[in-house]
């Protein structure tokens, strides 16, 4: 079978390997779209984030959906030809974390596309069966590999706690704002503003329901969530760009006991107004990847409330993903999600 | 001015007062509408509801919508002509659920139409501006009105928790499990079972996104729910109908780990399984009115989130409040809201 | 090894059976202490509990500590020697009540002693080490066993959601009353309140810390505790008993938006009254089991911070547990706790 | 009477000033103790506490205990003669922040010896009686003085979540680093780290509970507290000191999936490892002042449950303020907490 294999930073070959076989508690699925996240890139670039280095080479790709194609004997509840979402990490069930629930927070989780793991960018995968999901024919492969970047979206507003009613702020318009933003008015938010410093992206938040889109490189965000909140700010923030400026922003556009999420990755270090959280008694709660969103979310997808399909700005074949490649990282090029598509 | 009084049970005038005169701190408000609620009917039928009792004439009315006559002069925010909705209850501020914020627990409230508090029947109300909130254009007086029965069920669906994708059961399809009904929508609700004995109300509930509409008499609510739950059962329950046999079912609808909200007034005691409260970990909540929901309500309202003028099924001049509350006797005819209109 | 078996209702031996060989992947443990629970003595005079009926022979137990006798390969953190608590209940870790934490719910846990799984009244039990917790020197086997009630009576309190200075009812001062009392007192609760019918269960609790103990049979609950509450009731109220009066009482005794947890087996059904749960916006929790409680029990006792050694009335060796259940089931003596010593 | 009034920065003076007459919604209360707090100290020596600044005189002290000496004839519920503790803000009861329970966000509110309300340094106050709590004999009028400190800290632990069992590092141990030691301990917290950069009030933590104190500037905080967790870090963290390193530290010693509280006030900015909140995925929360603390603390003083007097390093009579005001600016001395007694 073909896969998407990076060598190590900047090189980048399609491989012939051996289609995985799978134990009796497996399942293979056959891989039919994946999405391009930032982090593929990013290694792509650089040859790691943070602490995860490229030191053999990975095959790329976590955001994916596809057809089962073999069940190991042990297995219930799938069966071949079955249109499946995949989770790309499995965690180890069995520490205090994962007993707990937050299993995002094992230690020991194998998550797809971080080194040293193997990623989903190639013909068959084979996987943990309780992280493989049923979807119904009215969600699309499309949207069936969208339900990764969905998941972090649905994990901020949840840790938000948004109450129907509420007015929300999205700092950044990539793939995980917008998730945020489309779960946020599913939960009721009244007013969305959304700040991006693209024009594509900000036009993309207005046709999903934003109240106020702000260029935040031409516009000052703070000034003009105050405008439109009688000076209160947003009883909601979600910070989904990674930029220092605008986590320090994020602080100063939410209302006095008002919650702040951040989820956007980029900076490692950030200077704030910490008294902003002090008069105001903001809770800010970081989020490292989501737990348990899967279901929820493909119950979204497949009764309408929540449509992703448009954010695909671009699809390439398996054997273009050099092309798709030079795409993301082209900054002339306006871009949201690109789609790879196996055959 | 006029104001339609309750002398005592079955005998209702309207009788000609003084229009009330405001202190410093007080508005007056012309009334325009008044939503006639099941509470009015009880106490014009019985003269009662539990220890609450007529035991001198009151006003009837609690669910009120009108514009702002007169502004006393310490009042701030408010301005002769504002069109508003009214809060049924002040409370006292001071107590030790007031300055927790549970204000619908304050023993010494002042709630409209409940003995010995007059209503908003009548053509001019003297009211707390703290409990007067301005609407703007894009709401109706109707709408206005109803922000009230919209409280209950907005307070609620709160209590439930409701998360983006979960299943919900709502018992019983008057106005308070309608407005259940349209906030869990709001709120993500993926697929809502509601459940009536009224071919009429359940209608209604259909038109409003109900995902399956169960005529209780005729099926088995439990099993249906449970044939669509894949025997799970529903993630949130509201029962809302106040029916001893429904106050039972609602723990059986409930999934394992579920929420179960009451808010129905209804029966005194209740037999039910106590076991399924233990075997599945439920968590039941009880609802007496609510606190703190006008605001969010009058934003989701603005925004068109949520949409309730549909619920009116008949309208009468505050001349004929009399048919008003025969039509609400007569059980051969189908009925939702009955509002009043004060010229 | 020595096991004792509960052939069927009113049948126990003590067989001699196999030393169980263990897997790679699991521990052998040496069991020292085990504690006689309610239900192992509803097992052996009724032959089931509800839908759990003895078919085949079982052992009995589930309370139990011991000592590392052997260690599977894969196994890590336990070694030869370790003395430990074991949690008697091993979910399927995999299905969605276990990824999101509540594994108590798991449909597929195998829990010790409920047909048709084997307990720890034997000499050693093959185990899965996740579920199997070191203690430190100064716990002893003893307390070590009863982290088991213990954690019902900490799941319950937790749930309660006890804040420090909150007033706390506790109906039925059984081991799992009296784990809510200790736990209770270690959260803050500033007045105790602890009802029973049996004057030596009221001394343990009041030695314990109950501010004022009731005996059920000859004072009345509410009235003592709304005597000693200005009428308000109490914050926090942890039915322990099962009976269907205390069930009703448990609403009778919370106050105003207090809390309500459930936790008592007995009853199947219980008559209550429906509106002190609606008048009082009370939060009723049912709760089955508990998760993820070994950790903090363990860790409080080796603060010293709760203390159970007193709970136990009488300790048998293995060969004498026919005297011991006998003594469980005479009414004529007093007893709290039943211990059960392997040399 | 006499009265304690800041001039301007450096400029104290005893002033004979009239008794305040009560209105009949009011009580007057004969001041006993007031403690100083640094709020005080930083008026006197600055003139500012960012935007609050001294522009006309103002008395200090706002952690005052005393003895009711009037009562308005409309007040319920006090005395002449009753001893009791007064919290020092009292706001407008009506906002929406007010309605929901968060009172210490109200932007009317009215805060002793906060520019330009006076406090309470003086002998009588006229004061609502809303926010007049009764003492028992059980507690001094030092402690009732207390209960303010002591409520930043019970709001912080509140806010934290402890549970049973949880382990805790308090940086800073001033009174507020103190109180919320002192409420840690009383809800069940294991294990408390301690960290100060002065023996004397290491010594105090070592007394009131820490498991281990940790001099800041001899020690590496965060290695000490990693070494006695595993590496793991605490499950809850309260920053009391206000300091940039050690608002940067309390995200470095919180747990994954814990819980770090900000109520130090100080620097104005911090540079943070934004990425400890993201990776870890922490709660962080911000807290400024607190609400509905007064009763519960009251509760627990009562019952023994926690204990303050040991706080005091110095007492002065009402004449010897600027010895007081002295000792305070002294960083030679040794002190915790100064009472102010009047006569």
């Amino acid at each position: 079978m073909k896969a998407v294999v990076l060598e190590k930073a900047k090189e980048l070959v399609i491989k012939e390997i051996p289609i995985p076989e799978i134990s009796e508690d497996e399942v293979l699925v056959k891989i039919r779209e994946v999405g391009i996240c930032g982090s593929d890139i990013h290694y792509y670039n650089q040859g790691r984030i943070g602490d995860f280095v490229i030191e053999k080479p990975i095959i790329l790709g976590h955001e994916s959906s596809g057809e089962i194609a073999a069940v190991g004997r042990n297995v219930k509840g799938l069966s071949v030809g079955d249109r499946v979402a995949i989770e790309p990490g499995v965690p180890c069930y069995k520490c205090s974390y994962c007993k707990a629930g937050k299993y995002n927070l094992c230690n020991k989780i194998v998550f797809m596309a971080t080194p040293p793991h193997d990623g989903a960018l190639c013909e068959y995968v084979k996987y943990d069966p309780h992280f493989v999901y049923k979807v119904p024919d009215s969600i699309s492969f499309t949207e069936a590999a969208l339900v990764e970047p969905l998941s972090v979206g649905y994990a901020a507003v949840i840790r938000c706690g948004i109450r129907p009613g509420d007015s929300v702020a999205i700092l950044g318009c990539g793939p995980v704002g917008l998730a945020a933003l489309e779960i946020s008015k599913v939960m009721g938010a009244s007013k969305v503003f959304a700040s991006d410093l693209n024009a594509y992206r900000l036009n993309i938040a207005k046709r999903h329901g934003a109240f106020v889109t702000i260029d935040a490189d031409k516009n000052n965000l703070v000034n003009v969530v105050h405008q439109y909140t009688e000076g209160e700010g947003c009883d909601c923030v979600i910070e989904a760009s990674g930029a220092e400026k605008s986590i320090s922003e994020s602080l100063k556009v939410a209302k006095k006991g008002g919650t702040v999420v951040w989820i956007g990755l980029g900076t490692d270090v950030a200077s704030i107004q910490y008294m902003d959280v002090i008069y105001k008694s903001l809770r800010v709660e970081g989020l490292f990847r989501y737990s348990n969103t899967y279901e929820p979310i493909i119950r979204l997808l497949d009764s309408g409330l929540i449509s992703v399909s448009d954010w695909v700005s671009h699809r390439f074949r398996l054997e273009d993903i050099q092309k798709a490649i030079n795409i993301a990282n082209d900054p002339s090029i306006n871009k949201l999600k690109i789609i790879i598509e196996l055959s």
